[in-house]
């Protein structure tokens, strides 16, 4: 089976090594002639354009987009639906908004080409070794590309999780519990961190993850991240972040779901981007007003 | 009336003056020697020890303290009781807390001394033009003591709000709404100041002080602060607290309660005593684990 | 002047009647019929479409629109701005979206009729005898309506915002602080019943009012409510919101500000209104799979 | 070696066999007699008091308090040391509040007993196949029941986390972050339950536990609770607590620690506990006041 992947960052250049393992042929382009050039160092055909690449392709064509979501992803598809026809499946793995991929389904439908939609978990490490795959799919479309998701992800790694859409949403609530994972733990060495004991947090994380009921994969990663900085000091805690917690808060928002934790999460995330915040300077005023209270005056 | 005032702080100072408007003779004492020269020159009497200050009182002696709470009023307290008899009156007029105010409240009750807690909201302007007190207390005490509480109140503004403890459980209570009503209002500000408009903030100030839903003192002082500084440019958000809050928030786990918008008022107070977290860190770190993202470099 | 007045609702009905204490001609519309028979036992003219309504204004004709968001709003725009032309004035004082207002102020604006948008609070009472109006408007449309939001409003109760949207803005905002401080007093509220003190709520709320720092308006009415129903025993804690609230969380959202306890106080709104929850069963469900904690079973 | 186990409870008498697999003699004690002759019936030692338990141990005593914290295990504490003597040794494996452990670690330190906390983590299941100890000691206390822990715990399951206290410490906040990750967790599932969409939830878990971040011990129990009950329908969700998630939230408190998401999950809980709340009559009391929005009755 012949497969065209548009896009070959982190993710999408281990995917495209991933395919290969398992036998597909790949076809691959990325607007950057640097990583075209890596990845036909690797074996790999390229493609210099994304018309060039479908014309590789034979009939049904089977098209993988792992571009960041937006614009882009926006752009890629319209190039390649350009290019496609009755039957042809479109993949989007990246990280699309559902609202986007709901209304892209339904207009790929109607030229009668598959939208796929693919939320795709692990990490670049994953991605190189085997996925984790939440796909959104019409059932006959699901049908013609299972064995390729079976084949990328790791053992029972595959979900058909319903129809288009679904699966960009549940990667999207996967996210957003990720999000409050990352939080709980964090928040966790911060008490152990501001306490009179003194804990060695990669042992810490090596016993968390050892017959504990907290034990999981972020936990390995922590113990990871403390053998090579036991005490995070050459790092900074500016927690940046990609879109899909905020979108997972305002889906709450529109369900009327409670979502207190994964909130709280992002927005603690905003608020580590800031040296300082515009709230803390009216209730440091506030403060002051009613009871005199000093305030820390402005560096100049 | 003759009333014993042992501290002259911002409050204390500020409370004595209003005493003397009220009629009451005040002997004042303070460990701040010039605090007490100061308020000689308003024409009070002072005591250079509380031993004195307490020789100076008729029976039944009126004693009020006004003086940071824990060791310092504990210290007071233990000195002022060894002066005071059956049927004295001692009153602590500071932020204790509840749960000390309950045992000195039984341990003077043993000696037949009454304790009088009284919870005291205004700020310094209230101080010296008319409180707002929350006194916890025996009704008999309260009998002794009412017109006191009443001359040094805003009309309408005291409260006999219990036995003793209540006062100032009501007065930590108040606090802690404060803190939530201090958040909501600086998050509103932060939103408008990172939106699109340009807004006059001491002009919407006084618009939301006239007429709408949100008006209140708070909002009245936020007007004040603006008008003296329109972008609070002067001053960084660090955001202090002096107990209250965390003994609310303290007292909402004890009995269960669900209190998140006052937790989270006292927590973003905490996170800005702090450049830079451990919290932050992990999940940076987890985040450049799992997905290779860029953390931020400490500074050299 | 002659005013056309779109919408008998609660608050449009009071406005319209305060229009007319303050010396303007009205000319009101509603789908109401039984709204329009009351408007005119008090004298007021009615109209009995948008098009008859316009056209019983002089020119610059000024159509003010209370009508709710959404929908219904756009609808009667749309129907208004068929028979306004160049120079005429809309004024939108409901609560819409502030996205839609700017949306809605650039179609008006390429056709010459000015769009005013006014974020109104104060409540029915206000709307009757005084209201807060928060007005986005270009510097010339808002010269002309200048004297009309200052009849309306209480003393000093107007502010010209900023171009347009501004005022729905700061006015959802102003909704936002307003979840925020409900919230917090509501929570201050929850912990005094929850303690081992019997407080009288009402007098609570009273001395509360008198000289406190969360001396409010919204105190005041809680103060009121008490008196009615001194442990508010007659309705349930179910929380229904109308959108604002929301609104301004995504706000914050959009531009990375942090407002946790905006955020919360609309998450506690949508858990009220739940009876059970599907989070509490996933976490009561872990509990009992990791520590054989029992779990409480549905009612069948 | 042989030894003492008070508390044949649900972690205590999974420790006993795990104990026996291991090779250790095992005498044990509990409240109940049931408990007794259950545990002798697969073949453990029994004492029918504390007293009578101590004397079957070689010296040096080794005793495993497995029982409640607070005022049961203050309760056997005080009773065992009474039989032990220099040299011997006590560990409190059950959730002890570390400030307890603190304590009782200095008065035993002064009569020459060692004195060991262990946090225990792991469920039932991990008592009886492999727990995860987090180990509180002085060195040559941890020295002399190193073995028993290692044999006890799964491979690589065991810390010695510092000195006495230390294993309590640890193990309360890792119940934090658990309540923390459950309630992320129990968010993503109430968003999925909420959207349009019509997922499968045990799949979900599956996939979820298979090569995505968040895979984890905690997702493995949701896929087990699934399968047995796909949409939680025999359950309610009433989330009780044990205490350590509150202790954790005080020790954040103290330490002046943000812990948001920790501190919310705590909240959820006691909410979730509640069919109507407080401070949710107070925020509709208000609505209807000043807003004439409509309340719901409370039913007869």
């Amino acid at each position: 089976m012949k497969i065209g992947l548009i896009g070959l960052g982190k993710m999408g250049y281990n995917l495209a090594l991933n395919m290969k393992d398992h036998g597909y042929e790949v076809v691959a382009n990325d607007v950057s002639a640097d990583a075209m050039q890596s990845i036909r160092s690797e074996g790999l055909e390229t493609a210099d354009s994304i018309q060039m690449l479908a014309e590789k392709l034979p009939s049904p064509k089977v098209i993988w987009m792992m571009v960041p979501a937006g614009d882009i992803t926006e752009n890629v598809l319209q190039q390649a639906t350009q290019y496609l026809s009755e039957g042809d499946i479109l993949i989007d793995g990246g990280n699309s908004n559902y609202k986007d991929t709901i209304r892209r389904g339904q207009e790929l439908k109607e030229k009668g080409i598959y939208f796929v939609d693919c939320g795709t978990s692990g990490g670049t490490d994953g991605a190189r070794n085997g996925i984790c795959t939440m796909i959104g799919a019409e059932p006959e479309a699901f049908e013609k590309v299972e064995k390729l998701f079976s084949d990328l992800s790791v053992e029972n790694g595959y979900l058909h999780a319903g129809k288009p859409g679904s699966g960009h949403f549940l990667k999207m609530v996967h996210n957003g519990v990720e999000y409050g994972m990352m939080q709980a733990i964090a928040e966790g060495f911060e008490i152990l961190d501001k306490s009179d004991f003194d804990y060695d947090y990669q042992e810490v994380s090596r016993v968390w993850n050892n017959g504990s009921v907290i034990r999981s994969w972020l936990m390995e990663l922590m113990e990871h991240a403390f053998s090579k900085d036991p005490k995070l000091s050459g790092i900074r805690g500016v927690m940046n972040s990609s879109g899909e917690g905020k979108w997972t808060v305002e889906a709450a928002l529109d369900f009327q779901a409670s979502a207190p934790v994964i909130a709280m999460s992002l927005f603690m995330r905003y608020r580590s981007q800031e040296n300082d915040t515009f709230h803390g300077k009216v209730v440091s005023a506030l403060r002051n007003e009613f009871g005199g209270h000093a305030v820390v005056k402005s560096e100049e």
